[in-house]
């Protein structure tokens, strides 16, 4: 793609730039080790992100429930996972922190290069719907670097609302049509093209785990498709 | 201090991070050289400051002016000046470069090492009247890692408004107890403190330059005074 008037990437976050359901997968089998709870790991963490993020952002979104961030999105279903497993004696603390694993979660193994070699040629900025400290921690926690922490949460909308995109457009001082969102999901992407970004498409085809399904289908609507960030640098020609 | 119970240390930027005076001095000079401007840099930059950003924040607060990010403050006062001075033929590219040098001040040379420091033990983050983009852009030119950059612009108030540092705890994920506040500036202090953050005072004695006035009477209020960055490190134990 001509790249010569983009100015700024936008990332998608979770699944994109972190293997979220691997991270809180080993961080609940430790914690089951620790405390001696049998529990399913990957089905826990495929209901916290399904009903917990993906559900509760639509239930926001509907009005059945009021703003709030991420953090708390997770924390509601949580409480809920923890009785449904019959999983008891956390103390608070325990509970919190454990709802802080989304603030851990682990880049995939191509991001730190990708994004110190895209780095050289474009502002970097994250674009989830993860709340502005949980995206914080994170980076910090794993050692990315980001030229500017976005949030949905700035805008009061979740992606892909075309309010999300067209806010860190304005707040990272370019026209929508000099910002590439990268994202390995389809749908954020067509929002991001509905509010006048450029896009790229990188495959993560183990998002979902080794059973997950993926729709890695080419989309010759988007900008650029990539395998992984590095390949995205060089897509990019950086 | 006691510093067991702080979370993230958020930065005044013009003047406690980067020397604005002295950039904006030097970058007015080789314009002025390239196209034959005799100009009082030192005036023309304090004018700059005084009048277009300063001041006009407070034509914002008073409703003499909409809202409006400090890029467009700062070309507001530039096109006065440039006018008042005399520098005609700048192409609007120019004019636009020279207003952005705002986006390329220079830091104090103990930040960059104070702040590796600092970010052992604490968030970082910017907390500026600056807009997200001239702070983000200004970051990755001199090498500054801020873990979030936070701006006026995101609480749609100026410090120091008390909705800037409370958005900026609330954006953290702290409580306004656990964030300190770090300026050159008394009256930012006080209002990080009316918002109910700690507050660190940093002495900048050559922000207004070699003849310029600078208040650095000590003020037990603040919960720590500092002589640089380094110095901050050493006092929060970092």
């Amino acid at each position: 793609m001509d790249v010569s008037d983009i100015g700024a990437l936008t990332f998608d976050v979770f699944g994109t730039v972190v293997d979220w359901r691997g991270s809180v997968v080993r961080e609940g089998e430790r914690l089951g080790a620790q405390k001696g709870f049998d529990v399913d790991w990957p089905s826990f963490a495929d209901d916290w992100r399904n009903d917990g993020y993906t559900g509760g952002m639509d239930r926001v979104r509907r009005g059945d429930l009021p703003w709030m961030k991420v953090d708390a999105l997770h924390r509601l279903k949580l409480d809920q996972l923890l009785e449904e497993h019959g999983i008891t004696g956390l103390t608070e603390a325990e509970t919190d922190h454990f709802n802080r694993v989304w603030h851990r979660l682990t880049p995939w193994s191509d991001v730190l290069e990708g994004l110190e070699r895209l780095s050289k040629g474009f502002v970097l900025a994250s674009l989830s719907n993860g709340n502005m400290s949980l995206l914080t921690n994170m980076a910090k926690n794993a050692g990315i670097h980001w030229d500017c922490v976005l949030s949905a949460e700035l805008s009061g909308h979740y992606k892909p609302d075309p309010e999300v995109y067209k806010a860190a457009a304005d707040l990272l001082g370019f026209r929508t049509d000099q910002v590439l969102m990268v994202a390995a999901h389809k749908a954020d992407l067509r929002g991001a093209q509905g509010a006048g970004l450029r896009t790229a498409y990188v495959t993560r085809p183990d998002e979902f785990g080794p059973e997950g399904h993926v729709d890695m289908a080419p989309d010759p609507s988007f900008d650029v498709s990539a395998t992984d960030f590095i390949d995205l640098a060089a897509k990019l020609g950086v």
